[in-house]
Order: C-alpha cells, then sequence, then structure tokens
C-alpha cells in the first residue's frame, strides 16, 4: 500500500505524485522522491524497482521480510534493514516489526512491515525543518533510523521496570515460581532487543566513516547522534543482562537460605515434640516396679519436667535462630 | 560415482559429457564443465585431479572427508568445504554431511559425502535463469553455498521448538530427570550446527571482499545475501545456546523451589501428627494419680483439644504456604 | 547558572567577562575564554552557542544531559562528556552527574549537570600554574579531566572496602538474606561505575593518540596520565566483579554446606530420641505374658539400656561430625 | 644423545654424517642435514650450535625445554618449539613432552625431550617422497609439524570417549562422587591439550603467511594442511570443554532432582507410619472412659481404619509420584 | 636512600660516583651511570631529575608508586614501572612491591618501593658479562626485567600446589568450610599475580617491535625471552584460574552429593525406627478384646516380627545405598 509519495526540492514538498508520476516528478534535477509502502505486494514493489533501478536482491530481502538489520551498498544506493520494536502493554510483550529503506541520490522508499508507527510524523517533522531537508535523502535516511531508534528507549525503560519489581520479588518475602520464570523472559525480550538493535552499531559506523555518495558530509554529524543512542540502548541491555544475571544468582541462593530456614525449623520442632513424647513413652511402660507411678506427685512432676524442658529447647533454638 | 556432468556455455547446458570427454568439451573457450561427484573412489578423483590440475592437499581433503567448513585458494582455483545437515525426524538427531567444491575459471566439482540433499535441483534452478548462469562458476558456487545454507533454517527451527517444548515442561509442574538431559542433548546439537554454520562467516567474507578471479564483480551481491543468511542462523543458534543456559539455570532454580516446597510440606505434616501423638503418649502414662483419666469427659475433651490444635496448625501452614 | 567566566593571556587570568563580553575579550589573538555554566537555561546556552559557533548537536547534547561519556570532534572543536560522581555516605549510594566541555581554540566551556564538584578548585590550582595554563584550553581540559577521574578512586575505595565486609559476613558464623542482597547491590554500583569510567579509556586515547588541533604536542604526556588512572579504576572495578562472582559463589557454597550440616544435626537428634521412644514404646505394649515387665531391676535395666544406647549414639555422631 | 644425522641432497639420502662431519658435508651446495637428538647434554648442543651458528637464547631453551610451542625467528634460521603428547592408556593420563626444532636453509636439528615417539618413521616417509624432501628444510619442518599434531587426534578421540563415558554415568542411575572427580580430571586434561595445541594457530598462521625465507612458496600450502589440524582440535577441545561445562550442570541439576526424590520419599514414608502410630497413641490412653475399648469390634475397626488411612495414602503418593 | 651508583664504560664498571658527581662521570661519551635507589625521598629524586633532564610526570609516578605495570616513552627516554612479588610463606600471603626504571641512552636509575629483592644480584651478574652489559643500558633493562620476572616462577609453583593440596580436600573426605575459604582466597592471590603481570605482555611487545632508539637491535631476542616467561606466567595462572573454578563448582556438587547422602541416611533411620515404634503402639492400646495380647507367644511372635522388619528394610536400604 502506497501510504505517501511526494517530491521534494530545496527542502520544501513541492508535489504529491502517485508512483506512475515519478519519472516524470524526478526531470527536474533538484527534486528528491520520498515514498512510504506498507506491506506492498509483490506488483507495487515491481513498480518501485523499476522506477528506480533497484537490485533484484534487495526487493526479494524487503518482499520477504524477516531480515536481520544491516546496511548494503548497491551502486550508488544503500539499502537500510531496521526492526522496529513497540511494547504490547496488555499481554506484556514487544512486538517487532521491519523496516527497509532504499535511498538513492534521488529517493527514499520505506517499506514497513509488522509492527511500527507510521513515518508520518517524521515526515511532518522533516517538512518542518526545510533547512535540514534540503541536504536530500540522507537527512531523510537519519529522520527515520532515528525515529525508529528512539523507540526503543521506552522499551528499555520498561525493562529495566521489570527488573526493578524482579528485585522486589527476589529480596522480598515471597519464593515463588513465577519469579524464576518472570525472570526468564525478561532474558529472553533482552535477547531479542539486543538482536534487533545491535547490528545498527556497525550500520551508523558505516555511515558515518565510509564514504558514501548519498550521505553528504555535513548530514553525518547526526548520524554519530543515532549511534550514540545505539550504544545506550545497548550498553543498558548488556548491563541489564548482567544484572539479571546476578539477579537469577541471588534468587538461587535465597531459595537456599530459605530451604535451610526451613530446615531448621523443621529440626527445631521435630526436637521439641520429640522430648515430651520420649518421656510419657516411658512413663507409659507398663513394668510393674516403677516407683515414679506411684507418687502422688509423679505426674505433676513429669509434665513439670516436660514444659521445663520443651522450654528451655524453645529457648535455645530461638536465640540460635533455628526458630 | 559421476552423478552429473555437462558443459555450460552462456547459461545454457551445451552437451552432457563424461569425464574422459571434459578435456575435448573445454577446448570452446566460451563453456564452463559442472560435475557433480557422490563419494567417488580415488580412481575417479584421480581423473577428475587430472582433467583439471587440482592439487594434492585439496584432492586428498576431498577423499578423506571430516573436513571444517573452510576456503582455500590453490593458483587460480578455490577449494570449498561445506558441511550440510539433515534433520532425522524418526531419530530426533541431526545428521551431518560434507561437501566439498573445486571451483576454477572453467569448471565447478561437487563432491558429497554423508547425508546431504541430491543438488539435481540446484542444476536445475540454475538452468532456469540462464542469464545468472551465464556469470559462470562463480555463480553455481554461490548457487550451491545458497541452497546448503537454506537447509540450516528448517534444522534451526527444529531446534527452537524443541526449546520452546522445553520450557513448557520447565515452568510446567513435571519435574523429571528427563528434561535435564534434554537441555543437555539440544546444547550438543547447538553446537555441532554452530561448529558447522560459524566458519562460513569468514568463507563468505572473503568470497565478498578479496579479489577473487572465479568471483565476478557481478556476483558478490549473491554472496552477501548468502553471508546474510549464515550471521542470521548464527545468531539464532547463539541466542538458542544463551537461553538453554538460562533455562537450565532456571531449571535448577525451581528444582530447589519444589525441594523447599516438599520440605516444608514435610514439616508441615509432620507438626501436624506430632502433636496428638505426643497428647496421646502423655495420656498413656501409668501414674496412678492422674485425675484427668477419672472424669468422664477426659477422653472426648482431650480428643477436642487434639482436633483443635491439628486444626489451628493446618490453618496457619496453610495461611504460610507451608501446606 | 553561569559560575565563572574569566578570559586568559599567557597563562594568568587577565579579566573577569560576561557572556555579553566574550567578544570582545577574544579581540586579543593571544586570549582565551574559561566560562564555568552550572545547569543553564535553554537561552544561556543559546548565548554561549553563539559566541563560540558550536554545533546544535552538541548543544542539544549539553541541554537534555543523560549522555554517555564521549568525545566527538565539530570542526576545530571537541565535545566532550564526563560522568562525575560522588559517594553519598549517609544512603550508601553513588550520585552521578554529568559534565559536558566545549573545547575550541580559544575557549573552553564546562556545563555541569547533577551530583559534581565545584570546577572552582580546578581553576585555582591551574591558575597557580601560569607555565601549564599557559599552554592553553587543551591543559584546561587535561585538568578538568584529570580533576573528574580522581573522583572515581575514593569511589572504588569504598566499595573495596564494602567487598572486605560482605567477605567477613560470608566467611563468618552469620548467614543472612541480607549478605545475598548487599552482594548484588555491589554488583550494581560496580556496573554502574565500569558504565562511567570505561568509555573514558577510547576517550583519552584518541586525545593521546590523534592528530587534534586544541591539543599541543607538550599536552599530550598529561592525557597518558589521565588515560593511566582510567585504566587503573577499570582493572579495580573488573577485580573487584570477578572477586564478588566468587563471592557469591562461595556464598553459595557455604549455604549448602551450613545446610548440610542442620540436615545432620536433625538426624543425629532424631535417631536419638528415636531409640528410647522405641523401646518405651515396646514395654507399653499390652501383651500379658510380657516377663522382662513383672522383673524388679526390669525398668531400671531398660533406662540403663536406654541411657547408654543415647550415650553411644552421642559419641559416635559426635566423633564423625554429625553433631 | 644423536639418534641420526644425515645430509640430503635432492631429495635423497646421500650420506650419513657424525657431528664432526657437517662441516665438510654442507660444503656441497645443493645439500642439507638432518640431525636428531634425543635429550642431548649441554656438550652435544655446544657442538650443534657452533656447526650451525644457533643463537645463544634458542640453545638455552632448546636445553632447558618446559618452554611453551612457539617460533622464533633468528636472522636467517627459525627455532620451534612443539609440545608432543602420549596417552598412557595404563594410568589413564596424558604423558607431554617437548620438541625443539631449528631449522636453517641448510639444516634442521630436532631435539626430544620427555614423552614422544621417536621421528625415524617421519624420516623414512620424508626419504620415500623425493621429490617433496628436495624441497628442502622446510618440507622436513611441515613433516615433523604435521606428524606431532596429527598424534593429537587419538587423543583428543579418547577424550571424546570419556566425555561419552561420563555422559552415561550422569544420566544413569548411578550417582556418584567418583562422577565429579572424572568430570574435574577431564577438565583439567582439555585445558593441557588446550595450552600445547593453540599456540600452534599463530605458529602455523606465521609459517604459511609470513615471508621466511627457509619455507619455499611451495611449501606453504602443506603448512596450511596442518593449521587446518591444529584448528580442528582446538575446535574439538573448545567444544568438549563447553560440553563438559554443561555435563557438570546437568549434574549438578541432577543431584538435586535426586535430593528431591529422596526428600519426598522421606515424607511420604513419614507421613505413612505417622498415621497408624498416633492412632494407636490414642487408643492406648488410659482414660477410664472410652467406649470405643470396650467394644468387641473396637479393635479390628480401629485396625481396619489404620490399614485404610495408610493404602489411601499410599495410593495418593504413589499417583503424586512422592513415593 | 641510594644503594649503588656506578658508571660503565665498555661493559666494564669504571667508577663508583655520587649523584652529584654524575654530570662529571657523563662528560666521557662512551660512558653510562646505573643508579639503584630504594625508597628515595622527594629531595633525591629532584637531584635525580635534574642530573638526567626527565619528565615531572614520570618524576611524580615514581614518587607515589602504586601504579600499575607499563612502558611509557619521553622523548629519548623510557619510563618503565614493574610490580615486584615476594611469598612470604609465614603469612601465607603475597607481599607486592613496585619497580621504577628510568632508561636513556646513557643511564638506567631503578627505584625501589615496598617488597622486593636488591639488584644488587643483578648488577654482579651483569658485571659478569662485560660483552652483554657493553651493548649499554637497554641490556641492563633487560637484566633487572628478566629478574623481576623470574621471581613470579615460585609464586606461581606455590599456588599450583596450594590448587593441588585443596583438590585433595574436595575429593578427599573432609567438607570443611576452609576450604570454600581457601578457593576464594587462591582466586584473590591469582587475580592480584594477573593484574602484575599481564601489563607485561604489551610492555614487552613495544621493547621488541616497536623502534625505541635506547633499546639495540642485538638486545631485541632478549625481550623475547622475557615476553615468553611473562606469556608462560600469564598462561599457568589462566589456567589455575579455570581450574578453581571447576574446583568451586566441584566442590558444590560435592556437598550436594553428600548432602544426599545424608538426606538417605535419615530416611532410612527414620524408617528403621518407624515400624517397630508404630508396632508396639498398636500393642499398646487399651482395647479389652485383642486376642494377640492374650497368647502366651504374642509377645515373642511381636519382637521377631520387629526384628524382621528391621532386618528387612536394614539389608534393601544397604542394597540400594541409603545407609
Amino acid at each position: 500500500m502506497v501510504v505517501n509519495c511526494a517530491a521534494y526540492a530545496g527542502g520544501r514538498r513541492v508535489a504529491d505524485v502517485s508512483i506512475e508520476e515519478i519519472g516524470q516528478a524526478l526531470k527536474q534535477d533538484d527534486r528528491f522522491v520520498w515514498i512510504g509502502l506498507h506491506e506492498p505486494d509483490a506488483g507495487l514493489l515491481g513498480q518501485v524497482q523499476l522506477a528506480f533501478g533497484l537490485h533484484d536482491l534487495a526487493i526479494e530481502d524487503a518482499h520477504r521480510a524477516h531480515q536481520r538489520p544491516k546496511l548494503e551498498r548497491y551502486d550508488g544506493s544503500l539499502f537500510v534493514v531496521l526492526r522496529t520494536a513497540q511494547m504490547n502493554r496488555d499481554q506484556r510483550r514487544i512486538d517487532f516489526g521491519e523496516t527497509h529503506l532504499f535511498v538513492g541520490p534521488r529517493y527514499v522508499v520505506s517499506v514497513r512491515h509488522g509492527a511500527s508507527l507510521s513515518y508520518a510524523d517524521v515526515r511532518v517533522r522533516c517538512e518542518s525543518m526545510p533547512q535540514l531537508l534540503g541536504q536530500g535523502p540522507g537527512f531523510v535516511l537519519y529522520a527515520l533510523m532515528d525515529f525508529v531508534v528512539d523507540h526503543y528507549f521506552p522499551i528499555v525503560d520498561a525493562l529495566e521496570d521489570e527488573l526493578e519489581a524482579l528485585e522486589d520479588q527476589i529480596f522480598g518475602d515471597t519464593l515463588s515460581r513465577e519469579t524464576t520464570r518472570r525472570i526468564y523472559e525478561l532474558k529472553r525480550d533482552l535477547l531479542e532487543v539486543k538482536r534487533a538493535v545491535s547490528p545498527l552499531v556497525d550500520v551508523c559506523n558505516r555511515l558515518i566513516r565510509f564514504d558514501l555518495d548519498v550521505i553528504p558530509e555535513v548530514t553525518r554529524p547526526y548520524f554519530r547522534d543515532v549511534y550514540d543512542h545505539v550504544i545506550r540502548i545497548n550498553e543498558i541491555v548488556d548491563n541489564l543482562r548482567e544484572l539479571l544475571t546476578s539477579a537469577l544468582e541471588a534468587n538461587l541462593s535465597l531459595i537456599s537460605v530459605s530451604q535451610n530456614e526451613a530446615m531448621k525449623k523443621l529440626a527445631g520442632w521435630a526436637a521439641l515434640f520429640a522430648v515430651p513424647t520420649m518421656i510419657a513413652g516411658i512413663y507409659g511402660m507398663n513394668f510393674r516396679w516403677m516407683p515414679e507411678l506411684e507418687h502422688p506427685l509423679g505426674y505433676p512432676l513429669v509434665m513439670g519436667v516436660m514444659l521445663g524442658a520443651c522450654g528451655f529447647l524453645y529457648y535455645q533454638f530461638k536465640r540460635s535462630g533455628w526458630l
């Protein structure tokens, strides 16, 4: 589906064009075309390929989706794959999508697949800064990448919150299977975000350093900015992973501590009951000659001894932390 | 065994030739020969070596098999070793095979060992794209590598399914020795896939970047495609390994939690039985003077106390999660 | 807020200037201006940007804060981000702040955010060494970085002390949940210090090696000094992390040892009570014909046997370390 | 001890010489000398040093042994240290030895220390391939390295077998301390093999790539072959180490599972015995008024209740896997 | 304190000089001065700085100590920091010291801090090899580094012995908290040795490879020797660390095994006592109509049943390894 297709000159939108009119629109040298597609079918992609002379392999990638983030260079043009992400708060799940960008000296084509926000906002923002948009397709590439990367910040924030909630659970009193499951799921989410973001380090690096015709020198510092954000997201994710590993170990440690406590409680109470049971057993024996049994104070004395022993044990166990 | 041997010119199959006729077939400058062998004996390999002037060491490797994936350059020709893999669903096992490719300016020789699909499909697909096949042996090399690498995707999918099944088992109720064994076996499979695929990262890199005569410039982007797939398989495998490590830890953690629960249940029920047993023991003592024993309501009262104590303990243990 | 703004010539402070007078102050070729700002608002930053022609992106970074430490080069000037840290001893917490430095051939601008000491001390120290300050803004950059980095030493010292306290707790007798929590929190602090300091390795490296106009050759060895300190802090932190991992494992190990001991104590005492209880049970049976019951010495003998058995068991358990 | 000392020309042995005659033997330009020494004393080494002008430091290394594998270049000659290994099947131990090779344009000196096979076989094999031996000392170096490296394959096979045996033990029923000890010892063996083989990756790399006079261009591919073997041994060892780590974890996991089962069995049987004991205790009380005691069916009924309760519990525990 | 200060020419000591006479001593072109200082005060360092024109930063480092090992180049001279180590066998502790070396074309200054042997031995050894000492300050640097590095061998030997002692403890019968503590302390020692030695890899590398005026070409191979020793110490330490990790895991594993055994013993004995106690309880019931009680053989039969049950259980438990 064609979401948007416009021609720009000198940083300003000069015309809305249809796919068919692109050739016409590009006749004027100072113009470039910015097309936004959403899950296009093969036919539409074919038209676009024809219009700009895109490489077969890149088109195939854009059609199939499920690529990893990458930057590829075909003659004078760039093909960029980005993974987009959105927090699905209802189901506590991250939805991932994919965006493919074809950037040539006089065109930008964005192809969205799966979960992602519309890039209409990016277009509006770019159009409000004509002096920057005037730098051409390279700046549009920056604006789109910046938009995609910035949308990872709320996600890593949510993952940080989740870790904090887990810490509270681990170091709180409740010890549940649920904690372990959530640690595992957080680990899985982190790995997926990592996979989506970490290849961008290399992509940005190449955009900053390599001699790419479509990125004018003046646009480079902007990619350094994206690079910085990618590095930061990466760092936060690595940090969370390392903390999560420690949290898992702390969890295991505390489960053992708790088991220790249960064991000691078990031992303590067992001893506390065993003593009077044993004494009672002794005076339940049927020997003919057991003088204590005959004595009128035998019963209260034995009861006293039992209570005393239990009390003494209870005090001892309490003091040494077994009960 | 010679599976197939044909001469190509301008991207089209021009003749089926026998090993003996190769010299004849190559007399015309625009032709190249594509030979497919399956577990050839020393004699056949010798003939092929002679026909194309292959290096002793490469032939030795191709004969012995059990090489690791690699790319070697001998003067003007390339020697590529690939590991092929097939899921053996009956025995839940991955079968590995090996393919050796000799690629020169005017020949491609593929030598299959062990489990692998026939490359007849690749040949058919290549012959249906004459404009690409016209790029010569370099494109055939791509087509074969692409075929081999793409067959790893169903395998890593199966491994991903296995991990999901394991997760269900770990976080489900059942706690069995079997789970640990399957985690271990999945780890072993992952390591083997890793060993088969990861050397290809370097192989592809060299095919893309280095100045190799047999790979024309126009064929390079295709190897970038294979490279991409290899990287993706690698990433999935690494991801699975890291998740598996977490799964193992989660498993250990949950075993401990379950032990904790068993321990608490044990302690709780022990206490529940110990109390009436102790009381009964006391009133089983044979003291002459025990007024409670004489009282007509003694028995029902004591029974009431027992029941009350047990009920109270049961309620307490339930509330604190020990039972 | 403008904390300080002065012009320097030949290593000496020649005039205090306001932001508005900067243009005036720089008319003399041998002068440079050193400005200290504290959490400036957008307006003030705008003035400074205008005065020195700073890049939009750098100013944006300086305004938003929450950057990672980095060094960026814009034409003839440098933009440096540092993370500052202060031990908050009351709350046993490390407070982090941020400092941004703009360094050009004839100006240094420092922008402080969050927790950090004032750089007034640095200014005083620099002014007391005119021959060094005479090297220009490059030396001021060194002095500020040195000051920031040196303030990490008391922090890593405090973390080392914390680890020692934890070791005492782990290998001492007390086994508490608190220990695990503190290990975890120390780990988190270490990770944060690491994140603040480790990017400086690369920053210093570039300041030492790259050809940067604002760093005169004679100032380079001073950055090597900062580099050394950064490496040392990094090493200490890595060391602490590795020791902490071992400490966590040792902790887990000792929890298990302690559980083992509790288990053995439980088993030992259970056996010690079970024996007389069993014997007493036997002589509590109501068989008509039990000769021992009739014997006058039956009771004392059985009591003797009970005591003897308990004594023997107690001795055995003591010897083998179960009690 | 001099094991063998011969002069070669054109790939054929032309004369057996003594150490003293070396000078004489080398007078003819096309000859080179190949000497095999076994644990030589200082005097003999001195003679050899003198004959070929070897460097003091290399001779010192060769005398002291206990070097790590390395390749050093002294002017026109090479000094190579290899670690040799032999499986000592009786004592289930790997014996390591050391071989030092001095390779110059016209000589090869091998010095064996400790456990290693004689290189007589290598000499015989070389002499049977005159066209290859004619490449000179470089080819002899290859032949010796190939021999040493190939003897690591049976060792890593034995280690693989050991791991399989351990897997059977771990996942079998038997749970013993012995398993843990053997895992640890296998780990130690793997580390030692790793240390002996992994430096050879770098050594081979330099022999393949660097411009070394004593290695003619035509001999290079042979070192690539050794390189391949070294990489494969390294990979197998790394693989085994990673599997071993998993095996250790699986072992720990299964110990815990087994503990869990023991715990549940303990709890189950304890409950099974506690119920009738409690009931018996109740009817052992001496209350005057306990109507059940008077009833003729009291005893059989109570026995029935006991059996019923035990049966019910047994069934329940069996069903839930506690017994 | 000045320990020694002498002028050398042609590899021979020509004069003992005082700090004041250095200028005089260096007037002759072929001479160099070798000074040994021990914890000098600021004044003495100042004199030395003046005499040779040393850099402020290097002097500051030498005064403060607590540097990490490093090599720094100041114009024509080198500044080397080494960490020295000595085994303190009484307190089973490693004492670390520091040595700073200033090496110029015509001087060597060594500054010792903390625990370290005197370098008098090095001086004696050097003076006994005039042909080597004649290579100048570069050779003295080698001799000092070699001396420092070689003194790490007895230390790593001691650490290896400690690990072996720990292995005996772990796999022996005794299971103690002490073992865990010693593992931890060994880990700490290893980390400290690592930190002292590993930076020397890079230092040696630069001394071997970089073009440093003060190291003549002929002296280079000697630094390769030091490099080799450093690599070996590093390898041994890494090896020990990895083994230690496995030892810790094996320890944890064996603690669990031991716990398992205790648990089974507990369960076994509990069952063994529970059976007769239960039977005795049954025949201790006060039912009027219990025919067994009346039978003259009731008592011996029941006792026989008890013994038989216990015997049977004991045999079963023994067979299955629970007792």
